[in-house]
Formats: C-alpha cells, sequence, structure tokens
C-alpha cells in the first residue's frame, strides 16, 4: 500500500539566525546586499506576475504583527514580521521576523529562515535599488538620521549600489550614533557624526530617514530639503507613523512601492488619496521615468512589500544550496501512505526517536 | 552598553512532528482532543474577544495555501496551511500545516509547531463539540463516508465526546476503508463496513461527510438523510468545493464557525447569502437553541475555523510544558544591544556555532 516514498519530503530546510550570520559573512555583507537587490530588481520586472495584496496587519496598543503572503504561481511565500518600538526598552528588538517559501503546485514548504538580519538586508537592498534611479547621479554623500538597527546596512547598500562614499549621522540619542560610527569605521566610508537634523542634511546629496516612533513624527520640516536631493524614507511604515512634513511630499517626485498599501501606510498618508505616486516597478521596467532633472526632489516613500521579502528568500534559497548554513527541520507529516496519518501516529510509539 | 539580557528570548520553542506524535501518544489520542475540544468550547464562550478575519488564500490550479490568523488581544496565533487534493497521487499529504503563536504586547513569538497532525486532532474535536450540542442525546451510531486523513480522529472524538460505540464507514476506494477498519480494530468502537453510501447511512444517528475532491460532489442526496440526524459536513471547505445536495441544506438547521468565511467556503455557498444560519458560539454560550426537537435535522457545515487553531496551539503550548517533547529554534536575531543588529552580525565572524 505504501506509495513509492521521496526522500526528505517531510524535512524543511531552516536557516537559524546563527546560520544567517554566518551565511551573510562568508558571502560578505555588500555581496548579499548586491545579491538580493539584483533579485529585487529581477522580480519587479515581473511584477505582474505576482499576487500582491496588502499585508495582513493586527494592531494592538504597542505595536503591530504582520503577515505578508505573495506568489508568483510558482512559488509562494510569506514573512511575519512585528513592529513593536518599545521593545527596546526591554532590550528586545524592535522587528523581529521570520519567512518561508512553498512551492505552489504541492502547498509543501521549501525554506523557513529567520527574516529580522534578512529583512535588513533586503529594506537595504530596496533603498538602493531605488536610488540607483531616482538619486541624482553625482550623489556621493547621505544623510542618515536614525541610526538604528537598519542605519549600517543601509549605509553600506548606498555604498555598494549608489557609490555613496560620505554618511553623515544623526539621532536623538547619541549612543545609537556611537554604535554606527564604531560599526563603520573599517567600512571604506567616510563618517561624519552630526549634532542635529540640520546639521545632518547640510551638503547631502541623499537623505535617508529612519526612526521608529510610533506617531506622527516631523523629522525632517520643509526648510531642510533643498532642490536635487532624494529622500529615502523608510520609517514611517505603518498607519499613524510617519516622518516627512506635509510640504516636503508637496515639493516631490513621490515614488512607491505598492500604492494601495503605501496610501494606508507611508508619508502619503498624510495627502489627499488622488495625489499622484509613480510605481518604483514601472521605473525600473521603463515604462515611466525616474529623476529627470538636476533640481527635482525625489522621495522614495517605502514601506516594504511582501515581493521583496520573496525575492530575498529566494536569494537565501538558491545561495545555501551546497552549504552547511542550514539543518533541516522534520515540520511536515510524511505518511508512507498520505491518508494514513492516524496509523503514522500509533506505529511512532513502537519507533525510536528520530 | 548591553541592555540586560534575558535568557533564550531568541528561542522559540519547536514541536516536530515526531515530537507531536510522542506527545499526543503519551497523552493519548483520545484524551487529547478531549483537552482540545475543552480548549476550544472555552474559547468560543469568549468569541468576542478575538479578532476575526477570513483566511487569507492564495489559490492555484492544483489547490490553495491559506494563512489563518487570529489574537485574543494578549496572545496572537496563525496557521499556514495547504490543500491540494491531486497531493495523495505523488503519495504527498492533501493538507499539511503548521502554526505559531506570539506575544502580543512583543511581537516575539513564543510556539511553533507542526499542524497537520494537530489539525486533524482540533478539527474532530470541534465536529464532536458541535455534535455535543446539535446531535441527538441518543445518538450511538455514526455513518463515516471518506475514510481518509480524518477519519479516525473524527472515529475517536466522536466517542469520546459523544459517546458513540459504532462506526459505519464507506469509502468510494476500498483501500481508505481498509487502512480505517485496521487502525480502529482495537478502539473499542464496534466497526462496520459498508459498500455504498446508501448502505453507509442506513440506521446511523450522524453522518460524518469528509471527502477531499475539490469541486462541486453530492456525497449526500436527499433521500439519503431522514429526520432527526445530524450531519457533520466537513468536507467542503473551500470556493467550489461541496458535498451535500442542495436539497438537504433546505431542510436542515445549520450551524456554523464563522459566517463571512463559510458563505464563501461551506457547504451553504450553494444558498442565497441570506439564508439564515445560527453561529456556533452562540449555542455554546447558550443565546440560541441547537436541537430543539427529535425530528429536527441539524447540519454542521464546517470549515475550520482561525480560533480552533488558536486553542489547539494554545493546547499545545500549556501541555508541553516539563515534557522533552520540543526543541529551541534559534529563530530570533536578539543582540546585547536591541540597536545593534549590525554589531551582532559581524560579531558572529569571531563565535563559536551554537
Amino acid at each position: 500500500m505504501p506509495a513509492p516514498r521521496k526522500e526528505h519530503l517531510n524535512l524543511v530546510p531552516f536557516v537559524s539566525v546563527d546560520n544567517m550570520m554566518k551565511l551573510i559573512l562568508s558571502i560578505g555583507v555588500e555581496d548579499a546586499i548586491e545579491g538580493i537587490a539584483a533579485q529585487i530588481e529581477s522580480d519587479f520586472k515581473r511584477w505582474e506576475s505576482f499576487d500582491k495584496t496588502p499585508r495582513l496587519a493586527s494592531h494592538s496598543k504597542e505595536g503591530v504583527i504582520e503577515l505578508m503572503p505573495t506568489s508568483d504561481g510558482e512559488t509562494y511565500g510569506f514573512k511575519y514580521v512585528n513592529g513593536h518600538p518599545k521593545n527596546t526598552k526591554d532590550g528586545l528588538q524592535t522587528v523581529t521576523a521570520f519567512g518561508l517559501l512553498a512551492d505552489v503546485d504541492t502547498g509543501y514548504p521549501a525554506l523557513l529562515t529567520e527574516m529580522t538580519i534578512l529583512t535588513a538586508l533586503r529594506t537595504a537592498a530596496t533603498s538602493a535599488l531605488a536610488a540607483k534611479y531616482l538619486a541624482p547621479k553625482h550623489a556621493r554623500t547621505m544623510a542618515m538620521i536614525g541610526n538604528g538597527a537598519q542605519c549600517e546596512f543601509q549605509a553600506l547598500a548606498f555604498k555598494r549600489i549608489c557609490n555613496i562614499d560620505t554618511v553623515r549621522l544623526f539621532d536623538i540619542d547619541p549612543i545609537a550614533t556611537d554604535k554606527a560610527v564604531f560599526n563603520l569605521q573599517d567600512s571604506g566610508l567616510k563618517v561624519i557624526r552630526t549634532n542635529s537634523h540640520q546639521e545632518c542634511v547640510s551638503g547631502a546629496d541623499i537623505i535617508t530617514t529612519c526612526t521608529a516612533d510610533k506617531q506622527y513624527a516631523t523629522i525632517l520640516t520643509d526648510n531642510m530639503v533643498g532642490t536635487g536631493q532624494h529622500i529615502n524614507a523608510i520609517g514611517g511604515d505603518c498607519p499613524g507613523k510617519t516622518e516627512l512634513h506635509k510640504d516636503i511630499l508637496l515639493r516631490s517626485d513621490i515614488f512607491v512601492e505598492y500604492p494601495p498599501q503605501t496610501r494606508i501606510e507611508g508619508e502619503i498618508q498624510q495627502l489627499d488619496e488622488n495625489h499622484p505616486v509613480k510605481e518604483l516597478w514601472h521605473v525600473i521596467t521603463g515604462q515611466e521615468q525616474g529623476r529627470t532633472s538636476d533640481s527635482q526632489i525625489t522621495l522614495f516613500d517605502s514601506v516594504g512589500f511582501a515581493i521583496e521579502d520573496f525575492s530575498a528568500l529566494r536569494y537565501i534559497y538558491d545561495v545555501i544550496k551546497d552549504t552547511d548554513f542550514f539543518e533541516n527541520l522534520d515540520m511536515l507529516a510524511d505518511p508512507d501512505e498520505p491518508r494514513d496519518l492516524y496509523g503514522m501516529v500509533r506505529r511512532a510509539a513502537k519507533q525510536p526517536s528520530l
């Protein structure tokens, strides 16, 4: 009666935090970001082959837990991610995440992985990919407001993908800036610490805002943004959480990932729902123009989208092959005869532990 | 600079398939089902404290992959589950699943577990719980049409919770019935194999339909259902997939889990969208009557709902304490200083493997 047994069908490759760190270090952080950016660029070029849906968010007083699924018809992926700004007070991460890939034809999972580190990498990769199309070509200096967990990944992504050679750092908490200065000391970047938002953005070609408060904030006011700059706004990413003064938005050409989600979660929640925005994938495919003049202010209003996670998961799925940076999880019941689930359970009494 | 480090914050208890089997056997299958049913009953009594949303389904030609989240404001849970009827041809499970519990206040996962076996247990527990309120009190014989992976779990649940002493089995594939007869031989139930749908339901007080075809099917025709019977319809659980002739529905008092989901996925997708149905939780809390007469036909149009998975996850979370039936997964990045994610990655180069 047993059907032909395929080996290891019940086992799902799992990349732990420890293995993710070792994997990324073995590849090199900048190379990994560049690889993920290439996968995102490739997947954005076939945007229309993906199922797209706004993430499924469960909001609570202290934060949010989200499920972000997508599928290209062959592979299904989703990410579990939380956002709890107050976590840091208790020594916890603001954002933790894990993700999964599965085979659409069978529904069987093919990869489970930590995604806290991977989300940091894909967020930085997406920011730099957008800036490749939107920032002024001569850009060499980036201002970074908010020096938390994303900061160094952003700096390295912009160095590798956009040829940034100088980062200007500011955080309302100087300890965060201490950490970023220390971590970037041998990065090849010129690192300048500054003492105010205003000083930070001075002379910058690109401004990245990456702060974590869950509230309407005004990290950038209108007078701080000059003609020709590119703004990479990644901190405002849920309803009621923004970083930019509305007047900046009104002066900018705005680019977004997926409008139905960004209207709810991004900086543009401050604007009329019909305010014109361009989709990044339209720019990448050449259907729309990105930067068209030296005086234009471009704004990438980034909230993070499921396809970026899908791309990151696909990248990990590919690069772990032929490495030892994963373990196999006994996650799927796989009886010899598929309909004999109960018999499998009963027989477990007679088997030694796996 | 390190914040006070809580031990094991980054580790998530994981119940593998092997451990789930050993856990359930150590408890006893019927005791486990009864324990899960008690948790479901308790959670259905506080139905209004849960966030409810129809599951997020990704349909493809061969099947469906679903995410089923819910939260009671303190604990968040979700299940990943696929349904691929053609999988059995390739020696794969029709349904595989895993699930997660997380702490709402921090967003940190608290349990990851296989749920293929656990879903079978919770489905059986839910069916028997509904029948406790809806089936005739004198019911001792259940007909089971469809003898696949759910069959034995249903039989044992109805034995334990509803005092069923006889099961009548039929499946269009006699090999499935062979399996069920074999597995139930020492269950304490009188097991009768039958040769047709009609013979199977003869003399039964309860009829359970649990077939797997993804199509409109007519497992039960109107003439096969008599007055006073309780029908437990669990196979029809996605759009376009039903098991009962519409005329049976029109003669029955229909009970459902969550109407917005059942209207789309259940037997009642065949009916007008305003056709009256009662919610099981209203019966459990006494707000509505269940069975009111001996002649009434009651129908539990079950599609499976996220709160049942939540209850099952909560049960497992409770019972694994003080056992060895789980392992700890290094799933969450947990740097000493929450904002120093990059530093943690960098330092991994200098650390031995975990």
